[in-house]
């Protein structure tokens, strides 16, 4: 049966200190406090007179905004926050944007009404800005994953989507393809302006052109208009491969082009970002780019969590590298 | 521009009704407070006075709480249960349980601490009764998804466990199939248990009989032991086709399988549950039963309301109907 003077020791603080936490006398630092609460739950310490429930009641509540939860992309990132947090005796709390700038804002009033200890959030996009800003000015940290915004400095935990693009398209002409689409989302989030930067660098770097016909924007959620795979193939001389920007384009482009009675890789090749998990996509042809997504999740709950307790001080940018699994959507030019 | 009257009016009750709770004066039926707010949202009335904030302030809040939200099974049903939240005024939180029972509690006592108007929950397990007593107690209104809970006489949508799997163990029967397997969960889930209990229908109903041997258990979250494969092939005279409970199990005996060099369908004949996500499985070979769980989350949240609102008492049961959709990963036996 652990004692005070074992939490103590634990926390690295006097007994004293737990005692005024557990009375709630005196003054203690907030980050002191979480973690002597911490060593309380990890040794399972319940003081005489407190409820177990009394502690766990203190214990931290981190909250995950992301822009679609049936994306499996940022379904990955709850897992790797999830384990992370549960670890150190924070809870989690999602929420779903759905892409749109107004619920944004909504959960984060919510994360600043029930006071949230901390915020991991992949931003809507450049407009998050203002939201972001009402964070700051309640003292709630936050840590930016996927996206970053045009002028707010914080940690951030991303993937190199440049490089990735410029490796799918690189494979693409490889396999002798020099007429290459691109399907991007919209324009005022910087990971699709990314997807777009790389495309051309790997054109640029094989002395190819491209023109504005064979670049679309469509939208990153499910609910695509799949009329870009029309104008595409509508063109006087179609492309014979595209990038696209996530699975649910790559889904769409598959219905639309089995529709037509076009063969993938046949007619057509693909590539784009691809299903994180690794499991729903097991049998899937889909020559795609795949991102650590996990690891936004862990990584920046752990530099959220870092922040919460006042352990660190300046922005840090994490930027992972991402895997480019070869499948069956791909084939040389015939 | 909205006055007072067109929202006395939209709600249905008096102009005095609705002063009194931009007031807080006066005692006004909670569920009559919720709909005058949801009618100030709807036709965008802010009192004189008032900031649209206060207001938003009072719109009530649901948390989903389900065992594994990286599993498309799951962040369907959040789909579902935003639409019908958000048309009517409502936010959602998410949590996760891993399918944990002390986790489940930590998060029921969250909603209790932060007065949370209504739960939509898949509980963990036979195990949760406890966990749905504390909300019950708190007055908070629940509705079950997917899986019931002996003893707890409530609302629940689900799907038709038992004529899915029936279905998918006919199917293999209709192919030639005799010798065939059933991998489930932990048999204290009841979505478990009505899987076993499909398999046995179909056999009996063609008086086939089945060996302990072919049953096995197994986890229903991604982390799979993939040993009921090794076992079940290694029986004197193994299993022709199997049956497993979702799209985590499948996977691994796909990978699995591959391992061995065995093929799928002409080794082995694999049935199950598989993943509701339509555009993420687009180009899948998994033959298997699709649950209506954009319906669990969108049915479930309309009842969850009509509770909070206190427009209904009885308890209610909707069990759906499931597709089977053939695909690649099942063979006439040769």
């Amino acid at each position: 049966m652990a004692t005070m003077a074992d939490v103590a020791k634990l926390a690295g603080v006097s007994v004293m200190t737990v005692s005024r936490i557990i009375n709630g006398s005196g003054t203690v630092k907030e980050s002191t406090r979480k973690r002597v609460l911490r060593a309380m739950e990890e040794m399972n310490y319940v003081p005489k007179g407190y409820t177990k429930q009394v502690i766990q009641h203190e214990i931290s509540t981190l909250v995950l905004i992301v822009p679609d939860i049936t994306n499996p992309f940022f379904t990955f990132i709850a897992r790797g926050m999830e384990d992370v947090a549960k670890k150190q005796g924070y809870r989690v709390f999602l929420a779903n944007t759905d892409e749109n700038i107004n619920k944004e804002k909504q959960y984060i009033q919510m994360c600043i009404e029930f006071h949230a200890d901390g915020v991991l959030i992949a931003p809507v996009g450049d407009d998050s800005k203002a939201n972001l800003e009402l964070l700051d000015k309640q003292g709630i940290p936050f840590v930016l994953i996927d996206r970053e915004v045009e002028g707010v400095q914080v940690d951030v935990v991303k993937s190199d989507i440049i490089g990735c693009s410029r490796a799918l398209v690189e494979h693409l002409i490889e396999l002798g393809h020099r007429r290459i689409a691109v399907v991007t989302g919209p324009s005022n989030n910087r990971a699709s302006r990314e997807r777009v930067e790389g495309y051309l660098q790997a054109l640029e770097r094989n002395h190819l052109v491209t023109s504005e016909e064979f670049m679309k924007r469509s939208t990153m959620t499910r609910d695509i208009d799949p009329k870009f795979i029309d104008e595409l193939l509508n063109l006087e001389e179609p492309p014979t491969a595209m990038f696209v920007a996530n699975m649910f384009q790559y889904a769409h482009a598959v219905r639309r082009l089995g529709e037509l009675g076009l063969r993938i890789p046949e007619d057509m090749s693909i590539v784009g970002f691809g299903n994180s998990d690794y499991l729903a996509a097991i049998d899937s042809a889909f020559t795609s780019a795949i991102q650590p997504t996990y690891s936004f999740g862990s990584l920046g709950t752990q530099m959220l969590i870092e922040r919460i307790e006042g352990l660190h001080e300046m922005p840090r940018r994490i930027v992972l590298e991402g895997d480019i699994v070869i499948r069956r959507s791909t084939a040389p030019i015939l």
